[in-house]
Parts: structure tokens; C-alpha cells; sequence
């Protein structure tokens, strides 16, 4: 990469951007729609993340922000913590948009957007205070999902910067979390569930968790970071998965905003929120995964698994979907699960457990864990992982006298190897994202046909 | 420095923070008296930075972030950008902050916060609308403020870690100010600025600045963090200065929030938001002033430079005080003006312009700019110089030709050493301090007696 962009690349890029610049201007004046201010400030993004990518990158080298690639024949050392870029370009445009998003209620309501015929006496200049049609629990909605983005930012660096335990890190999101939770605590203050059928006659139709939300929301944002960051180690994997998740929650808001849908629903302007707030991470994404996806020519950091992470958390949160957004993570939470053994040092742990790279065979195998008389595993363990290896969950290798000498790693990609065979890493990049993709689509089927079944209605087209 | 608290340490702020908390549940418990435990966290806050600071200064120097103090004997290397440890701890209060603010409301009118008596039909658990008497308008205000403030942390951090220019890095904070300008725009979104009584003749009462409003909104906080950071480059002056600057907007704030004005005053809520912005702010920077304070053993970093000045930049834009703010950066601005002409190379400029160490004394001399034939000085500059001489506010050294062959840096601190004589460099600090407390001062005597000559009212007590 020689920190240029090409001629074709230079020019596309900005015939995308004045194409996108004068569909922002049209909308403007005709008043803001904003989804398609948002379609267009996301192809910016995508431009501008592209570009500053490729700028960039020496001097993330010069700072010292470069690492190796293990799975190449040529080890050469390239960008590290690039997901910043990415970051930084979507806070942008999350701020850039918001004038979109309330256009209607400024030129309505105030004398500083474009109607300024409204008369405003000395009083009113001095406190602001007169704009009551305008809908602030949006705002403020949005200006503390502004914030925990920032903050997860901040802590993604952190994390890329500072040699920190694992066990400290995982944490690191529940701070992030923050500012979302303390508006939900002052703005919204819901924590009621609704009851599934089954159980109304024992606890009624509504149980109020009280705190136990504020942990459950906690989890929420401390999973959803982490998860991604744990799927991880090929190039282009991180990313990816964050694109795939982010079409499929997109899926599920245009379920609600289809023309065929109620209107005006319960749920419109919370997936319009979720809907502002992913276009713009896909347009970044986007342009991060050109560079990352394999052969990489940059890495994208701690930094960005996190911040995709908190991107679905804040939604799901905030959007009231979270319970939604868990059906679209069914592959990390069974790589977590999976990895867990491993995690808690059931099972010795080595340092690195993506899988190995064959430079004879150009090909990525199952990475194993061996034990050694320093590194032991517990007999029963043993017996376990033996039952696992039956079931294809595992492969083991044994000793002459039957005990386990070494295991692949718990990973999911590991797994993935055992079942189908040595691959080429971006084979292995593109059937994990088939399948998550899959995976996902049958959640989103299964949340929105079959929940009927266990609660009262669904909350797309209820049937009370 | 150990790394370690010392005994004495460790239980002061112990008991400290116990305390603390003892208010804080008495708050939370008596209906939640807002100012008690905002002091409470900004306690809570100091404890946690002075502990974090210590603990995590070693962590620092191993990621690369030390430095050198040119100006002590010994040049043993500390830790750099530990600002960074206060602006998180900082953002950590504001949130924590967030439900004692709003907690009256929450109460009247959630079944979040306390009473939940509330009757929640099933609509309002699946939208969370309806909490129509919550000041939702604070709350918008309060987020972006957050998102400011932590969008200039990562900015600091990217400025103290790669390296760019200062003409680009100038800039950077303007970055960070869009939150709060795009809250103003879409929510208060007054441009209209009050005449000066003389003028009213011909322009009328109010004029309406438009664009240029927010081009002014931006200048400040541009402004503010870059001055912060050019007045820098002794033991604590960075830390000190913010200090004092915060001193001096609480000082401001008490004339609207003391028993003898009328209430409810229409500045009441700016300068209470305000307040509760700047305890925590006092308290994590205290913590770190004494680590910063002679001699140094930790460096602030740009990150808490740009990270001051922003909080008052957000404090004073969305308080609508701005130009009272500008009436406490007077010696900033001075020194701004004073740097110029090096800033802008019209005269030569050294990489560092901090006063120069005589290792001999032990004091802290005027360091100079000298000018040779690869670098010289044009005649005309150098007769202007000579006149500056004359008026003390600069010192030049001549050949026998009567060129000017030197002169002392154009920094603040400089010209203090030219006026003062060589001083230690606590001395110098202390000296400037006390200077920046007593013009701010004077500013807010000016701002409070003498704008009624300027303006029909003093929006403090209007006389209409």
C-alpha cells in the first residue's frame, strides 16, 4: 500500500461524494428526508473512511501501531488499529446528520433553522427557552448514543495502547455503557417485561425487573463488544461479521418501516433510530473491510470490535429491540460459550489461538493446544473433550495409553476447520459470514413468526 | 514516585471518599439535593484521579508515554499524558452525576427512579413515551455536552500520540465542538446577538448573526483548548491556569445561584448546569495539579489541555455566557496575541519556547530566539523589535551594528521572567497564577458593573 489511492480509486470516490453532496443538498431544501440525508452521509463516509485509511496508514506505522500478519508466507508488518479511522469518521457523520434528522422540527419551531419570520423577544434570546413542539427525547436519545460511542472510542484506544489483562478487559464496555444506561434510567425508567403466555397466570402479564433491567442491559453492552472481539484472528472476520450484523438488524427495521406496515406504529422511530445510527457504520465499515479483508493491508484493532459491538448494543438498547438483537448474534454466543473452557483455563490456554497457518499448503488449519507435564490437563477433562471429539465437537490426538496429548483450540473458526477442512483464509472469512448470515435470517424469522406463539402479540403487527 | 499510595495517602482519601458517599446516599434518599452531590462526586472524583494517577503511572511509561523534564538537574524520565487518566475519570462523574440531576423528575414522573406506584399500561412499556413533564431539554444538553468532551479525549489522545503539525492540530478541537454546536443549532438555535445600547440607532436591538453565530461559537472553542495548550511548558502552569479559569466561572455562576437573586432568574438553570459541570472538573484537576505541581512527577499531555479548555468552551457555549468566559482568558489571550508573530514565523521560532533552565542557579531564565544568517531576521522586524524593547515587552540583544542578534521567546511566561527577573519555576507558576486570578477578576467586575453602561440590562439584575 503506498499511502496513495489510485487514479480510478481517487476519481470513483469523488464522483460518489458530489453525487452524495447534492442528494444532502436536495434534501435540505425539500425539507429533509432524512433516510435519504442518511443513504447519502453514509456513501461520504464511506469515501472519506476509504481515503483517510489509505493516508493514514504511515503514520499509525510511524506511531507505532503495526503488526505482523501470521497467516502470510511474507510476514510483512502492516497498519494496526485502523477501526479508528473508521470510528472517528462515523462520529462525524453521526453529528453531521443530526441537523437532517430534526430538519422538520427546527424550520417548525425555531428562528435558527430557516424560518425567520418567528417572533423572538429579549427574554427568549437570553434563555432559549421556547421550543417546546420540538422533540427532545430524540435528541437526547441521540446525544448520549453519541457519547457511549465516543467513550468506547476512547477505551478501544486504551485497550489497543496499554498491555491490559483479559479479565480487566472485559469490562472495559460496561463503562462505555454508561451514558446509555443513565438515559434510559432518567428518560425512559421502563423496566417491565412483558410476560410469555405460559407463565401470566403465575406472575401476571408485566414483571418489573427493577435493577435486575439495568444488569441485564449491562450484560447486553458488555457482550456485544467483547463477543465480536473474541470472533476474531483472519482477516476480514471482524469486520465482516459487524457488516453482516448490521444488514440484518436493518433487515428487521424495514420490517417495521415497510410500506405495508401500521402507521404510525409504536416502533416506527425507534428502528428510524436504529436505521440513522447503522447506515453511517455500514458506509464506514465498509471501506475498513476493502482494506482488511484478505490479503489484509491493514488491521483494524481492539478499537474497532469494540465500537461495532457498542454500535448494536446502543441500538438494541435504545431501540427496545435487545432481546431481537441476541437472535443475530447466535454465532458469537455460541463461540463464546464454546471458547469458554478455555476462557476460564478449564482447559490450558494458549497465548494465540487463531488457526495455523500451513505456508506449504498456503492453507489455515485447526491451531491445537498440547499438554505438556508443565501444562497438565485434568483426567476427567480428558474424558470430556473425548465425548466432545465423538460428537465433532473437538479434535483430540492421544497417547499410546489413551490420554489426551492435545486438542484444537475452542474457537469457533477451529471448529469450523475440523468440519470442513483445511481452507484458504478468505474461503474460511466468507463461509463463517454465509453462515452467520443464515443463522441470522432464521432468527429474525423465528422472532417474528413464532413469538406469537409465546407472547400475546408481536410488536410488528399485534393482535390484541 | 512508587506507584504506590503511602499509608497516609491511602487512608485520607479513603475516609474522603466514604464520606462522600455518605452524602451522596443522603441526597439520593432526601429527594436529591443536586449541588450536594454534585460537591460529593467531584470528592469521589478527586480520590479516584490522585489514586488512578499513582497506580497507573508505571503502565504509562511502559506503553511509550514519558518524557523528560528540561528543567531540572536531574533528567529522570515520568510519565506524559496523564490528563488522560483525569478527562476518563472526569466523564465517568458527569455520568454518574446524571440521575442525581435529574432526580426530582424522574420520581414525579417514571416508574424508573422510585415510585412505583405509577400504573404502566402496555403501550407505554413498549415505547417508553411518556414522561411529558421530565425537562427533557437539560437532558439533550447534558449528552452532548458529554459527547464533547469525550469526542476531544480521543482527539488529545491522537494528538499526543501521532505527530501532526500545528497548523493541522490547531483545528482539532473544532472537531470536537460539532456535538454542542449541532445541539445548539437544532435546539436552541438563537443567533441573534443583543446590540450595545449605541448602536441601536442603526441596527436595531437584537441582529441576527445567522451563519456567523456559529462560526463565532466555533472560534471559541477553538480558542479555548489551543490556549490553554500555547501557555504551557512549566510544572503545573497547564493545570493551574484551568483551575483558576474554573474558579473564576463558579465564582460567576454563585452571583446567579446566591440567595439575593431574584428566582427564578432566566439564567438560573445555565448556571447551575454550569456548576455541575465544573465541581468534577475542579476535582479531577486537582488531583492531577498536585502530581503536575513542582517538582513535576507526571506531564498533563495535549489530551488535558484540549480537554480544559473544551469543558469551558461547552460551558460557556451552552450556558450562553461566552463572552463573560472571554473576560477570564485574558492572559490566554494576550499570550496568543504575543505569540503571533512566532506562530506565524514572522519572527524566527525555536522548536521549544519554555523558559530556559540555568542549571547553575536552579532558576528558570528568559530562553531566546537568536538569529543567524540561515535564519534571519528582516530589518524592518528587527527595528519593530527594537521599539518592543523600549516598551519592556520583550528583551533583544544587538551587535555593534546595532542588529538584532536575539530576543527572548514571545511567550507570557517569558516576558514574565524579562519584567520579574530569573525565578524558580514553582515561583513563576505561582506568580502567573495569582496574575490570571486577579485580571479574571477584574473581567467579571467589568462584566458585572460596567456592561449596564454598554447594555440596557446586566442579565443578572435587569433593570427593564
Amino acid at each position: 500500500m503506498a499511502g496513495q489511492l489510485s487514479n480510478t480509486e481517487a476519481w470513483s470516490l469523488l464522483a460518489g461524494s458530489v453525487a452524495c453532496l447534492g442528494v444532502l443538498q436536495n434534501t435540505w431544501k425539500s425539507n429533509g428526508e432524512p433516510i435519504f440525508a442518511s443513504l447519502a452521509l453514509s456513501g461520504i463516509a464511506f469515501a472519506m473512511s476509504y481515503s483517510f485509511i489509505r493516508w493514514t496508514g504511515d503514520a499509525f506505522m510511524k506511531a507505532g501501531r503495526k503488526g505482523k500478519d501470521m497467516s502470510k508466507k511474507q510476514q510483512i508488518e502492516i497498519p494496526e488499529m485502523m477501526g479508528l479511522v473508521s470510528a472517528l469518521v462515523y462520529l462525524l457523520a453521526l453529528i453531521t446528520f443530526l441537523p437532517f434528522a430534526f430538519k422538520i422540527h427546527i424550520v417548525e419551531a425555531t428562528s435558527g433553522g430557516g424560518n425567520k419570520d418567528v417572533v423572538v423577544d429579549v427574554t427568549q434570546v437570553e434563555t432559549g427557552r421556547f421550543l417546546h413542539r420540538f422533540p427532545l427525547e430524540k435528541l437526547a436519545s441521540y446525544g448520549f448514543a453519541y457519547g457511549t460511542l465516543a467513550t468506547i472510542t476512547i477505551l478501544g484506544i486504551i485497550d489497543d495502547t496499554f498491555d491490559i489483562r483479559w479479565r480487566h478487559k472485559f469490562f472495559i464496555p460496561a463503562f462505555a455503557s454508561l451514558p446509555t444506561l443513565g438515559l434510559y434510567f432518567v428518560d425512559f425508567g421502563v423496566t417491565h417485561v412483558v410476560v410469555p403466555m405460559a407463565l401470566r397466570p403465575y406472575v401476571g402479564d408485566l414483571v418489573d425487573l427493577g435493577s435486575l433491567y439495568y444488569l441485564y442491559m449491562s450484560a447486553i453492552s458488555i457482550f456485544c463488544p467483547n463477543s465480536i472481539n473474541i470472533l476474531a484472528g483472519i482477516n476480514g472476520i471482524e469486520v465482516g461479521q459487524s457488516v453482516i450484523i448490521a444488514i440484518l438488524i436493518l433487515i428487521n427495521d424495514g420490517l417495521y418501516l415497510l410500506p405495508s406496515t401500521p402507521y404510525p406504529h409504536p416502533a416506527t422511530d425507534s428502528h428510524l433510530f436504529s436505521l440513522y445510527l447503522l447506515l453511517p457504520f455500514l458506509g464506514v465499515s465498509l471501506a475498513l473491510l476493502k482494506h482488511n479483508w484478505y490479503p489484509a493491508k491493514v488491521f483494524v484493532g481492539d478499537t474497532y470490535c469494540y465500537f461495532a459491538g457498542m454500535v448494536f448494543a446502543v441500538v438494541g438498547i435504545l431501540g427496545h429491540f435487545s432481546k431481537t438483537l441476541l437472535l443475530l448474534f447466535i454465532p458469537q454466543i455460541f463461540n463464546f460459550i464454546y471458547s469458554a473452557p478455555q476462557l476460564f483455563h478449564i482447559v490450558p490456554c494458549p497465548r494465540h489461538r487463531l488457526p495455523r497457518f500451513n505456508s506449504r499448503t498456503g492453507l489455515l488449519e485447526p491451531s491445537v493446544a498440547t499438554f505438556t507435564d508443565e501444562k497438565p490437563l485434568k483426567p476427567v477433562v480428558g474424558e470430556v473433550l473425548k465425548v466432545l471429539h465423538k460428537l465433532r465437537l473437538l479434535r483430540v490426538e492421544t497417547n499410546e495409553q489413551g490420554a489426551v496429548v492435545s486438542t484444537t483450540n475452542f474457537t469457533i473458526l477451529n471448529l469450523w476447520l475440523v468440519w470442513r477442512g483445511p481452507k484458504r483464509e478468505d474461503r474460511l472469512a466468507m463461509e463463517i459470514l454465509a453462515m452467520q448470515f443464515l443463522v441470522g435470517l432464521a432468527g429474525l424469522w423465528v422472532r417474528h413468526r413464532l413469538a406469537l406463539l409465546v407472547f400475546s402479540q408481536d410488536n410488528r403487527s399485534s393482535i390484541v
